[in-house]
C-alpha cells in the first residue's frame, strides 16, 4: 500500500492544504465535522506525515547524536542503554556514531552533523582541549553539546563523568592496604581527560602513603593490543617489576591476565590487579577480578536527561559544570592478601 | 556564528534561489563566474544545506535504523561495529533502537519509523512469524527491511544469520565426543527462530548418536536472571542431572557457572558447558569456556552491505533468501575430558 502526502490528501478532500493540516492537528479553527472527514480520508489513503517536512518547519528533529569511541565495551554499552531508555521515554531518536578512538573520524562526524540533522549531541570525545574547534563550530550553529566520560574540561557546557580522581585514589589506596609497594598505572591514550584525572588520583594516593613516584611504572598504552602486551611484558620481566597494577579499562586488565599467564606470575601472590570496568561477571575470571565500577547506566540516563531538558524547556539551561557520579570498588581475589597456592 | 539558508543566501547575492542552488551543485547551466561568486558568499555567510529539505526533495534520508534487542552483549555490540563500519564508509547515518526483548516496544518503534525517517531497517526481531504485521506495513510504505540473527523465516526479504542448525549440531556432537550422555539445551524465549534452529541441531545430533530425547533437559528460559538461575539449579539438583549443557548466549553460560559454584559441581568433571558467545576473553574464565563463536562483525558488515546496495542501485535487489555465515567452535577447559582435580 502506497502513501499520500499532504497535497494529495488535500486534493482528494477538495480542501486547502492549511485546512487539512489544521484538522489533523485538532485545531480549534476547524469544525468537528471537517476534522472527522479529514481523518477518515487520511486513514483511507494511508497519509503519513513527513518527519523531515515537520522538522523543517519546527527546526526540531527530535533527534540526538551519540558519538562514542567504541560500543563493544561493557561500560559504553551499558551507558548507551541508559541513554536509550531516556530517549525512548521522551520520544527522541538516537543516531549512533563510533569514532574508533580516531580524532579525524570524530571531526568528520561533527562536520556531517553541522547540517542540522540533530538537535543535540552527547559526545565521549577522543580530542583534547586544544583540538576542539569542531565542537565549538557546531555549538555556534545552535546544536547543544554535552560531554560524557571523556570530556574537554575547558569547553563551557555540562559534562557527566564518574568521580575519576577519587576512585583512582581509592583503588591505589586499596592496593597499598593489600601490601603493594610498587604500583603500576596503565593509561590508554595519554591525553584523555579521564586518564589524566585517574593519574592524579594515583599520584595523590602515593603521596599520602609516602611512596615515591617511579616514572617507569606509568605505562602509556594505546589501542594496539599487541603493543600493550609487549610493553607490559617487558615491565613485568624487569628486575624491579611492579607488585600491583591499576588498569583503566577491562581490555587492559585482560591483557595483564594474559601476560601474567605467559610469565607464570601468580595473581594475587606475585602481582595484584584492580581495574575500572562494568564487566558483570568479573567474579568468574580466574582469579576473580577486583573492580572499580563506574555507574555507567546512571551516567547515561543523567547526561541524556540533562540534554533533553535543555532542548525542551528554556528554564533548563546547560550550565558549564561537571557532574561526577561515584564509582564503587568491589574487592575480589585478584587483590587478595598473600595466599597459599 | 549563525547560518543562513538558501533564501537568505539568494537574497544576499541578488540571484534567484534556483540559480544559487544550481551554482552550488556545479550545474552546467551556470557560468563559472557565477559559481565562484555564489560559493564565496556561501562560505562568507556560513550557508548550511538543510538535510531534511534535501531528503524531502530526494525522498532519500541516507539514514537506516538498526533495531536490536540489546546492546550490552558481545555478539550484538560486535555486529553493530560491523554495521557502523559499512555505514561510515558509505556515508549513511545509523539510528539505533533497542527493544529490550519486548515485542510491543518493537511495534512502537516501527510505528514511529513509518513516517519516513529512514530508507531501510536492519532488524533482529523479538516477534514471531505470526506477529509481523508491523514489518509488513512498513515495507508496504517502501522502506526496505532486512533481518539479522533473529528473523521471521516466512517474511520475503534477505536474512543474515549464523549457521545455527549446523553449529548447534557440532556443539552437541562435541559434548558427546567428550563423554556426555545427558545433554541439556537452554533456550531463551522459545519462539525465536534462532532458538528453534539450534534446537533442531541439538535434536539431530542426539538422533545421530542414538541418544533418546529427554524433554526435562530442554530448559525454556526467559530474560529473568533469577528465574533462569532457579530453573537451572533445580535441574542440576535433580537425581538425573545433565552432564553437559549447550547454552545459547554468554549470559546463560555465566548463570550456569554461578549455579555450579553454588552446588559445588566441578566443571568439566561433573558437568561440561559449551556456549554460543563472542566473548573475547572466554579463555580467562574459571574454567576457560568452550565457545561457539558466530562471526558477528562479518554478519553486521554483510547485512549492512546488502541493505545499502539495494537502497542505492536498482540492480541489487533484496532477494528472499537466507545467508548463513559459519560459526567456529573453540575448545577449552569447560568441556575437557575428566581431569584429576
Amino acid at each position: 500500500m502506497g502513501t499520500v502526502n499532504l497535497v494529495q490528501l488535500a486534493k482528494a478532500l477538495g480542501l486547502s492544504k492549511s485546512t487539512v493540516s489544521k484538522a489533523l492537528k485538532d485545531s480549534h479553527e476547524t469544525s468537528a465535522a471537517t476534522k472527522e472527514r479529514v481523518k477518515a480520508m487520511a486513514k483511507e489513503l494511508n497519509y503519513q506525515p513527513n518527519p523531515y517536512a515537520s522538522s523543517l518547519r519546527k527546526h526540531k528533529s527530535k533527534t540526538i547524536a551519540v558519538v562514542m569511541p567504541q560500543v563493544d565495551n561493557n561500560f559504553l554499552a551499558t551507558a548507551i542503554k541508559g541513554i536509550q531508555m531516556v530517549a525512548h521515554q521522551r520520544e527522541y531518536h538516537v543516531l549512533l556514531y563510533l569514532t574508533y578512538d580516531d580524532p579525524e573520524r570524530e571531526k568528520t562526524i561533527f562536520n556531517v552533523l553541522k547540517s542540522g540533522r540533530v538537535d543535540g549531541i552527547i559526545i565521549s570525545t577522543v580530542c583534547t582541549d586544544d583540538d576542539m574547534e569542531h565542537i565549538k563550530e557546531i555549538t555556534d550553529l545552535g546544536v547543544s553539546v554535552v560531554f560524557f566520560d571523556r570530556i574537554c574540561e575547558s569547553f563551557p557546557t555540562t559534562k557527566v563523568t564518574a568521580n575519576d580522581v577519587e576512585s583512582a585514589f581509592q583503588a591505589v589506596e586499596h592496593l597499598i592496604q593489600q601490601g603493594c609497594k610498587r604500583i603500576a598505572y596503565m593509561y590508554v591514550l595519554q591525553d584523555f581527560s579521564i586518564g589524566k584525572r585517574r593519574l592524579q588520583g594515583y599520584l595523590q594516593a602515593l603521596e599520602k602513603h609516602n611512596i615515591p613516584v617511579d616514572e617507569s611504572l606509568i605505562l602509556r598504552c594505546d589501542q594496539d593490543y599487541e603493543g600493550n602486551y609487549q610493553l607490559l611484558k617487558s615491565l613485568l620481566n624487569s628486575p624491579n617489576r611492579p607488585d600491583g597494577i591499576l588498569s583503566p579499562v577491562e581490555k587492559m586488565a585482560i591483557t595483564a591476565y594474559y601476560v601474567c599467564d605467559e610469565l607464570q606470575l601468580n595473581i594475587p601472590n606475585d602481582i595484584k590487579i584492580i581495574s575500572f570496568t562494568c564487566l558483570s561477571f568479573a567474579s568468574l575470571l580466574s582469579p576473580s577480578l577486583t573492580t572499580v565500577v563506574p555507574p555507567a547506566y546512571e551516567m547515561g540516563e543523567k547526561v541524556a536527561t540533562l540534554l533533553m531538558n535543555s532542548l525542551e524547556k528554556k528554564k533548563y539551561k546547560l550550565y558549564n559544570e561537571e557532574i561526577h557520579l561515584p564509582a564503587t570498588i568491589i574487592e575480589r581475589r585478584s587483590t587478595a592478601l598473600m595466599q597459599r597456592i
